[in-house]
């Protein structure tokens, strides 16, 4: 069994703004996540505020021997992650998977990009 | 309980310039802290230097179930962190948090981006 | 023995234009591998993606006492990455390795870069 | 006693060419390590290559409680690195140290960043 059944993402933003042609240059933090086991994992993101109690769970599956590369945008259940505002995230799976956060940052025309391992815990 | 007590960051700069609109786009150091647990985290940061000795320590707090991003920018007490000068952040926490490191540099007129999970030791 | 023999990146994505002057500006994913051990390594590359089955086992030898940086868009057997293409990696090898994994952005005039530890598993 | 021994970095590759003003915008590898600990540490590089035997030792001290942010492009002895050229460093300390690998590429006129926690082992 490869990966973990808990991460954690602690600088989340997403860039308010963007420059350039969408969906692939709209400012975006993504989680990105591979179950490359043989059940399907059941994934929960709650998200931490700095001000206010954590969003969700934001229930996702990631199936059996697949990616799942989620942009944090995209979320709306139970409610949208506010851009321009500092958050994290701890994503708890019921299968081990692994999980690395990137940010594309296009405020300015030429894009930035960054990207660390989450932390297994 | 999620986390550990203490992380290190070797690669802190500040970039002494910056280009475009503040505070959004002031190069600077992020120390960005999760607490997912449920006890406030009284966190230190001890700062290392070439040539001298280590500055702080800085104190915050990180309540319970929240985000904090702290630009390094920003700590003043007991000194300021001088801009343009290599460091080193050692974070102390009396709770369990997660770290991560992040570098806005806009010296140049288009932004870059840099991003670690910190080492937790 | 340093290093250790199973390896994950779980944000994998060749972005699918490049700007600027080949093969240096080309767009690309990297998979940086260090052998430091005294045997050459077998390296198994598995790559998983959204909506299809894994591709793979792609064979490349990481000799004794080597570096080995490979452009996931130089594989071409057993099939080539698609570009524009959310993917993850598993990477196997008999002997000890350590990984990294670096992305080059140039789809807009000035580069982006990023990159990660890969996990250890 | 905070830190590890021995520590990897898989990517390494300094930017053959640069754009704006030295040193600052030069294009670099660097290898950031602290030393929190109250000996001084007595550090040592090895540099592998793709196709000939590793350089080095390149030897380094990090003074107790003090930050060593050491451009790969400055080291000489016993050989320069070469510019655009692919390798991987294996950095030993005989005292615990806290190592991040970041680069700074400004082929093209607005720079890029790039950095992570190197691999403790």
């Amino acid at each position: 069994m490869i990966g973990r059944n808990r991460w954690v993402i602690a600088d989340g933003w997403i860039p308010p703004t963007s420059t350039g042609p969408e969906p692939d240059m709209l400012s975006h933090d993504s989680v990105c996540m591979l179950n490359p086991n043989d059940a399907d994992a059941a994934v929960e993101l709650l998200v931490y505020f700095t001000d206010r109690e954590p969003a969700g769970p934001y229930r996702l599956t990631v199936p059996a021997r697949r990616a799942l590369h989620r942009r944090m945008n995209d979320l709306t259940d139970p409610e949208p992650i506010p851009r321009g505002v500092d958050y994290s995230v701890v994503i708890t799976a019921d299968q081990p998977i692994v999980v690395q956060h990137t940010r594309l940052d296009s405020r300015q025309p030429e894009n930035a990009l960054m990207s660390t391992i989450a932390y297994p815990t």
